[in-house]
């Protein structure tokens, strides 16, 4: 499936999130997660290949992660990895790597510091994870996350998840970074879709997307250009805003 | 996979959502699609099961319909169904059906008279689906979706793709709606989570999430109960009051 996901981004390693909580399948809470580590990806030059949303299940967790984790070369996860019953994602992906749950000593040790020897039922569980798991550091809330394999699991609150990301982000082998420009032309995107599809196959090496929008009244549509190049970027860019000088200013739509 | 999703919600008809779309994959746009189709599946009683976004290629929307429609009662998809290049969602369903895609008469009835006989080729794409598809009308900007088999086709942009989804929903068939109530508490998650293991174990018709948050500086947690049995949420909802009643009250803590 990660063969030519895009016509355009080449050889940039290649990633999936897994969004583990019926929370969100349930509609109370909307994900804030998927965006924030999309845009990290571009930076890093990783490109992000899909994303999945399963709900709280032992049996969805291992299968999702074990058809993922062959397909792409980084996968994060989040949520389920707190103290209560619902959070069963460091159990679920230790069966996933035919592995055992097991209390991590530098987790206990962080924690046992923090809460100065109070650890309760709920504080140990989030000690264990999965054997030879490494643990990623959580400054917000000290409950750690952590890395087996290729996969990544971090918390599903979106600060702690943050600062989770932000302590591996140096440890990924990434690509050239992922450029993007954006033009807003003030037409219906019927009236564009021929020229684009020139542009397209013209450029292969720059990924065109085109997103109609309503502002003010006003029919228009906002073409993104992405690409690894920002040569090739400023090209098509220049050649569009040629091609399309007419629709440029809504006023003379 | 679908079976025993969640303890709770017994015999509810199930659906997937797949989004279609770079932008959400790239970071450029947020999805605003998931959580409005989640909660009106909770209205509808449909259990929302899992959600896959996946980029504008052929391939990647062929094998999702093709695993997912097998899997769920009802599949619902947003995004490329415009006129231009990077719009590939019907031709692809049309594949991944084994059926071929042809003009909807009804669908180029209604562009060709909103557009008064000013059908360029970008508006006749958009005329363009798997054959034997069922338009869904789209009193927004007109182009419309399409079901085939147990897949709905909607656009990406939020306000289409909801009027889209209103003129279908009385047609879903659903079970009982499925209901939810939150009581926030004043603690630390770890310190609650025995007493709601408890909880769970005791009521199995009632699914009990555990959301911690952090306002005014207070840490606490949202206790979300769900359940289509609106007695039992009741019931459940009163003893977690009694439990936790030390924890209501943010300044006692």
């Amino acid at each position: 499936m990660t063969d030519k996901f895009y016509i355009t981004l080449g050889e940039s390693p290649t990633a999936a999130i897994i969004v583990i909580g019926n929370e969100i399948l349930s509609g109370r809470t909307k994900d804030e997660n998927i965006n924030y580590i999309a845009k990290e990806l571009n930076a890093l030059g990783i490109r992000l290949c899909e994303v999945r949303v399963i709900p709280d299940l032992e049996k969805a967790i291992i299968n999702t992660v074990n058809e993922m984790k062959v397909n792409f070369h980084y996968i994060f996860t989040t949520g389920g990895i707190g103290p209560t019953h619902d959070d069963i994602t460091a159990e679920s992906i230790a069966k996933a790597f035919g592995s055992y749950l097991v209390r991590n000593e530098e987790a206990f040790l962080k924690m046992n510091e923090y809460y100065q020897g109070n650890m309760n039922e709920g504080r140990l569980k989030m000690t264990k994870m999965p054997e030879g798991a490494e643990i990623i550091a959580n400054p917000i809330s000290i409950a750690p996350g952590f890395k087996i394999g290729n996969v990544y699991v971090f918390a599903g609150i979106p600060n702690v998840m943050r600062a989770m990301f932000d302590n591996i982000k140096h440890s990924l082998k990434g690509g050239a970074p992922i450029l993007s420009k954006e033009l807003k032309v003030y037409c219906s995107e019927s009236k564009i879709a021929a020229p684009l599809t020139q542009l397209q196959e013209m450029y292969p090496v720059v990924e065109i997307g085109s997103y109609p929008f309503v502002k003010d009244n006003k029919l228009g549509v906002s073409i993104a250009l992405r690409s690894t190049r920002q040569d090739m970027i400023d090209i098509v860019y220049n050649e569009m805003k040629e091609i399309f000088k007419d629709f440029e200013n809504p006023e003379k739509k």
